[in-house]
């Protein structure tokens, strides 16, 4: 998929990227379905040939959504933090990342999450994101296996609590800045790593 | 609101709770605003006439099936175990409760986290679920009032990450039976309190 960013000709203010940008917003508020490319021009104040001028179709727009989300949770997985080291190390790498991603790409996340699989684009997204989740379950049996995290609670259930929680920024965050989502990132290792226990107490 | 057992006349095979079951399932499946009485007439092969004889509206349906929800959650903040003791161990009895009542009504839990505020049934269901929230939150205040939580992490965004964990289970939880739901609690517990580190590791 071409860069989002890339300017092209059309009503001034508006590139692709602003275009996708309040599509998403429209998407999560009525619902994809709910959203005629009609409800989109009439939002945008552009006519419907305008936005066909960018993308070709509300699937095109739904596509470019979904990897804006998507293509963020993979890049993270490729760096070299979350590929070299101790597992354990890897694995608090991509947790954080994804704090920090989920809370940049908030609308995208939020529609990524909502996606059902109703259409060839829909599954496309749901395989990917199973694609994630497993890489991450892979990273926290090897986090595992190397002594690092208990041993008593299945590889795939953490990674489920553990993307439920993250997951959950999309109903209550409220962004308000690098700073702020730096700080969230902190406390979701700090709660899942560590647990909420203070360390002088009893520990099961 | 009356006992969701009490028999009525109608047709066989199907009481007050069966048809509030099969519409909860039907509004999960297609959406509230999208179910109307005549889909779920067709679904449960009733005339519609036959199910008004149960429920007055599709929206007391709704409350009936949101009270559901509810109202365990709100049951389990006035158990002895929730409101006597440390409050480390109220707040423990009250998260397992919660994935307990889950797992146990989970398509009345998964309509609940659905309501977005549409109509004042919907309004109601939201305070009540913030007011079950800011509880929560107060326990966890509380523990770590009293030494037994770390004091680094606001306790509102405990509430939220615990929460975010434990309504995930909508999302990806198969039901097999009450064993099951109880492994899984003491998952989530030991995840939220203790952590997933092994103790013999280094903690911040």
């Amino acid at each position: 998929m071409s860069d989002l960013s890339t300017p092209k000709r059309g009503r001034p203010g508006y590139d692709r990227a602003a275009i996708l940008e309040i599509a998403v917003l429209a998407f999560n508020e009525h619902g994809y379905d709910a959203t005629s490319m009609g409800v989109l021009a009439s939002r945008l104040n552009l006519s419907k040939a305008a936005i066909y001028h960018h993308f070709s179709s509300k699937e095109e727009l739904l596509q470019f959504a979904l990897n804006h989300a998507l293509g963020g949770l993979e890049e993270l997985l490729l760096e070299p933090a979350a590929t070299t080291g101790p597992a354990i190390d890897r694995l608090s790498h991509v947790l954080r990342g994804a704090v920090l991603m989920l809370a940049d790409r908030l609308p995208y996340v939020t529609l990524l999450l909502r996606v059902r699989g109703n259409s060839p684009t829909e599954r496309d997204a749901l395989t990917r994101r199973k694609s994630f989740d497993r890489s991450v379950a892979l990273l926290v049996s090897a986090a595992r296996d190397a002594g690092s995290l208990r041993a008593d609670i299945d590889p795939a259930t953490v990674t489920r609590l553990l993307f439920g929680m993250v997951n959950s920024l999309t109903e209550w965050y409220q962004p308000t800045g690098p700073a702020d989502a730096a700080h969230l990132a902190d406390d979701v290792l700090a709660l899942a790593l560590n647990g909420l226990r203070t360390p002088s107490t009893s520990r099961e």
